[in-house]
Parts: C-alpha cells; structure tokens; sequence
C-alpha cells in the first residue's frame, strides 16, 4: 500500500491503509486564512492540533458520542474511519464573533443562550456561503431528518467539550465541525477539533488563543496553540488517556 | 393634520391622517438597487406600482390573508392601517435567482420544490445580511412562533398571487415581503407588492419585467413594468375591482 496522500488539503493529508474503511489523518505544519489568501508555515502546529484534536475526540467517544476518531498514532497522524464528508461546515456559536459579528451588529463576545448552529456550504469558489436549512434541502445534501441529527449532534459535542475548555481556563467562543457518512451509512463527526477550527479565549483576560492569532497578526501561533494545549494538560507524546 | 410625510424611503413615504391608526403610503417614481448606490427616476413608476400592489392586496384580503391595505386613493396613494414594521425582508423564491443563484451555484431559473422562505435583517450599515432562524432568534426580533406565522404568511401569500401572475402569462421567480405589528398586535402583512420587490418574467419568453432590468440595465423599467400591468390587466385609475 503506497503512503502518498489520497487527498491534500489545507492543513490535513489523507493517507491510506491496508484496511479500506480506516485512513490516516496526518497533521500539516501549513496554516491559510481567507480562503486561502494568507499563508504560512509553522513548526511544531501539525503536532498540536494532532493532540488536542486526539484528546477531544477521545473524550467525545467516552461520552458517546460517535466519531471517525480510531487512535493517536504519533506527533503528525491520527488513525480514522474513513468518511464521505458531506460539504458542510456546521459552526457552533456560545459566544459572538467573526461573522456573527458582522452579520448582526452584536459586540464581540456576547452570550448566545441558547447556543446557535450555522451551516456553510462548503464550495470555495462560492466563498463558503452561509446556508439556510431550505437551502441545504434544495441543494440535495441532506433530508430535514440528517440535518436535524447533525444539528443535535454538533449541540452535543459543544455539551462535551465547553466544559472541557471550561475546566481548563478557556472560553470556547465558537468552532467548526465537519460530518460524513461511515461506512456502516452512520452519519458520524470528521476532521479535527483544535485551535485551527475553534474560537478559544482565555477566561480570565479574554486573550485570543486561535487561528484569530494569524489572521489578524495579534500574537504567535505556536505560542497561543502551546498555551491552549498546556491549558487541556494535553501530552504532545500521549495525548489520550489510557 | 400636516401632509407632510412622517417617514421617507427609498420608494415611499409614510403621511399620516387624521386617524392615528391609518396613514398613506405614497408610491414615489424613484427607483434605487445595490443599497442605494445605483439611483433614478421614472415618472409613472408609483401609479404603476400603487395599482399593480392594490390589486394584489385586494386579491389576498379577499382570501383571508391579512394585510394592511384599506383602499386605492388615487394614482400614487394607498391607504393602509398603521405597522411597526419588524426589521426583516421576508424572500419567497419558486425559481432559483439573484442572491440564491450566488450563494448555491444552481442555475438561474431552476424551480425550487418546494418554494423557500428566507429572512434578511433590514439593516442597510450592515449590507442587509441573510439571517438563519438562529440569529433572528438571538436578535430579539421574533420568537420561535412568531416566525412560524411569518413563514406561513409569506407562503399563503405566495398560494395566493403566484397563480395570479400564472394566468396571466407571467413567472412570479421570488418576492420580498414585509411585516408589522397592527394596533391590535396581530403580526400581519405590510409594504407593497409590486415590480419593485418581484421577479418577474414572462412565462413563455424568460423575459425580465421587474427591477432586475433597471439593476442591471436590460430593458426600459416603465415599458416593463407596463407589461406587468397590462398582463394582470391592471386599471391604473381603478385598479381594486368594486
């Protein structure tokens, strides 16, 4: 079996294996920004995202809920079920920012109770626009009976996980998360969880500690994602529990 | 009672009567497309569109659908019970166009089935950004039943004139629809229907007889809304069929 990528994305590679329905997920040390426009390269950001994404997909599994999440396999590759990724991208908001922001006029860092789900298609040469439950039902990707299990499971990752972040000193202001079918026709959780995907701040000071770092030049990135990693009390060497 | 207008949009003005509950809505010729960035002026467009939204309204009032429409006073007035207007553009589409064709990629002109209903928060700094349920939700403008009858409004409306324009050789594309409290605090249907906030095209020709020809310079926007009126069979100086 060959080791080159079966798919290259932005900041992740697929790799295959001998089994068919498992791939590797391997880390890049790449990070873009506005679809694409800004760059860059960052030592050691591979291995990070690899951890606390390990960590967090461990601890979704051990409440129950399902994920594509097989093992920590080392610094750069997570072991996965293989997915069909639906072209979604399903944003969990507990706090306003970033296009909310813009959307509705209301400040930064406000409080949504209850927490809101978004829906983006996933099309770069459309922008990624924002989609309405008609709109995914008219493009054909899913029925009202899969977007509404999406939905409650993307509620029931952030009941997981803002308390984890919580727990750490981290406000979890919103984050990313991608589904696809397994092959079992279980329409389950992909991707990652980490600073490249969720808006993280520091609880006590509200200092950004996300992507926001690089697309807004506001601190280092290595350093911000370090501090969310050593906030988690995530190990680079064995970032899952036993 | 001073005539003078007590509100002034884009295209018309608010004059109040005698009765508080009861005010004029003027018909101006001015047209504006892009957020007030492309301008002009075309005498006849208000009678044009007092009739052609009068006739429409009368159709509705007598199907049990409510609205704020009284009577057809004369060329460019339209008597209409009072509203506070809530802050959101409510868009019917039957056919994939404009904003929907942008955001999804699907052909201009694709029947939609079925026909969707999209919100918009009226906020011109803000670009008159779409909104998901979510957001009108978190915005304090309706709650979950309240925007449950505003939906079932806008596709009752849509039961309603788009046969209309259907016999009469005519696509009704997509509309926009506003809504307001009335002083009895029913949730009922404001604004004007007309060239102005449809498309339209012919349904045998795919020609555009609505704004769009003004927006993006295709054809006169008198001579086709002219055809609109014409089609429906509209008397400009007695629109409301006794």
């Amino acid at each position: 079996m060959s080791n080159s990528p079966e798919y290259e994305g932005k900041a992740k590679q697929l790799i295959p294996t001998d089994d068919r329905n498992v791939v590797i997920q391997r880390f890049k040390n790449s990070a873009t920004a506005f679809n694409g426009v800004k760059k860059g390269e960052f030592e050691g950001k591979g291995a990070l995202n690899n951890a606390i994404s390990s960590l967090l997909f461990s601890k979704l599994e051990a409440a129950g809920v399902p994920t594509h999440f097989i093992s920590w396999d080392n610094a750069t590759d997570m072991r996965v079920h293989r997915l069909q990724i639906i072209p979604l991208e399903v944003v969990v908001r507990n706090h306003v920012a970033g296009s909310l922001q813009k959307r509705t006029g209301l400040g930064e860092g406000t409080p949504l109770q209850p927490s809101i789900v978004e829906t983006y298609y996933k099309k770069d040469e459309l922008g990624d626009p924002i989609l309405a439950d008609t709109h995914v039902f008219a493009l054909g990707i899913l029925n009202a009976d899969e977007l509404e299990t999406v939905k409650k499971a993307a509620l029931a990752v952030n009941d997981v996980i803002r308390p984890v972040f919580a727990d750490a000193g981290l406000k979890l202001i919103d984050f990313k998360l991608e589904f696809g079918w397994d092959s079992a026709g279980r329409l389950i959780l992909g991707d990652e969880i980490s600073p490249d995907t969720c808006r993280i701040w520091d609880a006590e000071t509200n200092t950004k500690l996300d992507k926001d770092v690089f697309r807004h030049d506001l601190a280092g990135l290595i350093e911000s994602y370090s501090v969310v990693a050593e906030k988690l009390g995530v190990d680079l060497n064995n970032p899952v529990e036993a």
